[in-house]
């Protein structure tokens, strides 16, 4: 968690900006380019993405630390789909964007390394090591416990990587398992508990584990226990704008030290240029305006909050 | 659910065979003529998987009703991976088989949505619709709650689909969380009911519906448990065999009617050839008899059970 801690600081912006385009949020401009070049289909579609994505990389890479790839929306467009998937890893990883593959990984044992070695390692080619993914980091579940995760954390010490657990999720019916009381304590806080001893022994230099977790911004009571329970712990947190979490909301998630969470926006990123006054042409740009201003929204909360 | 209950009845074997290779599971003979076509790397690696899946699909698809194929293993060798991924399913569907695919996919909203689209659906290229995967089910994880897994429910019902939902998984450390207990009862119970509601609208002319469940082989007390509790629900069945669980065991996911479960074996039946006796040239025959063998030992068990 150390490299993206310090592109936080280095960036003053603790904003991931996540890239999870639909083919309607690509300009139009862009849209007709692809298929004049590929055709108006699946493959025009995905090369259209991938051309979106790159515009918005290239310019985001100068105001966020991190950008959040979210692994169904890429999958949705079949194989072109996460052949641009891979490569939009690849260029957000050579932009030096700390890269988050949010792809929710869940399995046990043998299962789960292979996951991890897909996508935080490098396979073994029958004696020979494979490419790494770009990915620096991916978001996991924990429903089937240690033996799910533990492949994840011990490739997060060999290859310097981390993970993002998911601990108490934005949406509106995650308390449906989330919240329920087991002695007195709901289960997200003792998903938590989980996440504090899968993470122990491997706290960087700045005093945080490379096991984050994921805390959803609309539910700020839960986030500022949870901010309690796991001081070692950095939050990747959801749910900022579009899901109706404010600056305040998402400042309970912070530590004292202005450190401990990164808060993603996707579409109010992706989609800026949609605001009225701004024009397709400047897509990359007001993306970047409107990350940039966003982390000095959340910035000032978390000064004003303490 | 129909499909697949269909398909058990006509091969009278509820086995699912498990399509999760990893290279060294390749026989060497494969693996020479695939590295001489493609060179000894990643896209060697690929096919080689794939020529020995193919062998396996042509030869089970005589005797099993369904193929579960392991996302993880085939993410593990990157892009390449996932293109022989994909052109598994369309080889397994094109062979009749009953496809599922084994992702534990999970997210909210319009992100399960679009995981939805790009495995059971078909997507909407700027207007046009896409063509489908190939995957006649997809396994969910339930973490999240409702908002995750409706939308798959509906593209359930609109392209004649299933799910099955982890709720007991086979591991060892599964009930960290799914046996913790909320006023006396389980989590893993909670989940069962939450299948239950989420699958009620939606029974099939077979008795079941297309909302299954991930039900461990290896906690027989509880398979029976959630046999009694959810008596339409179609139970996807891992842990037979390597995992210790025998054919008594898995009797218990079964109703009286004889159905109710689709026992999963992979590495017993990939690796069939390389017990004692058998030679690497039958690889995929040997698959197809212990298939075979399965079935009718878990079927004797069933009826045993009676």
């Amino acid at each position: 968690m150390d490299r993206l801690i310090e592109k936080i600081k280095a960036t003053d912006c603790p904003v991931v900006a996540g890239l999870d385009p639909k083919i309607d949020y690509v300009p139009e401009h862009i849209r007709q380019e692809s298929y004049k070049q590929y055709g108006k289909n699946i493959t025009g579609v995905a090369e259209a993405i991938y051309a979106f994505n790159k515009g918005l990389i290239d310019a985001l890479c100068e105001v966020v630390p991190a950008v959040k790839v979210q692994a169904a929306y890429y999958e949705m467009y079949g194989l072109p789909g996460v052949e641009v998937l891979y490569r939009t890893l690849a260029y957000a990883k050579e932009k030096d964007l700390y890269v988050i593959l949010d792809g929710k990984r869940n399995d046990i044992g043998a299962t789960a390394q292979a996951y991890s070695t897909g996508w935080l390692g490098t396979a073994d080619l029958d004696g020979e090591a494979g490419a790494q993914s770009g990915a620096d980091s991916l978001t996991v579940n924990p429903y089937l416990g240690s033996d799910g995760i533990v492949p994840f954390i011990n490739d997060c010490k060999k290859y310097d990587k981390s993970i993002f657990v998911l601990v108490k999720t934005s949406n509106p019916s995650s308390g449906e398992l989330q919240d329920l009381q087991t002695d007195g304590t709901p289960i997200y806080v003792k998903t938590a508990e989980l996440v504090k001893a899968w993470g122990a022994d491997n706290i960087g230099k700045h005093g945080y584990s490379s096991v984050g977790a994921v805390v959803g911004a609309t539910y700020p009571v839960q986030a500022q226990q949870l901010r309690t329970l796991l001081p070692h712990t950095y939050f990747l947190v959801p749910g900022y704008g579009a899901q109706g979490a404010t600056a305040a909301d998402v400042a309970k998630s912070f530590n004292a030290d202005g450190l401990g969470a990164i808060v993603n926006s996707s579409r109010a990123v992706m989609c800026a240029y949609q605001k009225s006054g701004k024009s397709a042409g400047g897509y990359a740009q007001a993306a970047k305006d409107e990350a940039y201003h966003m982390g000095k929204a959340i910035l000032a909360a978390v000064k004003g909050g303490r």
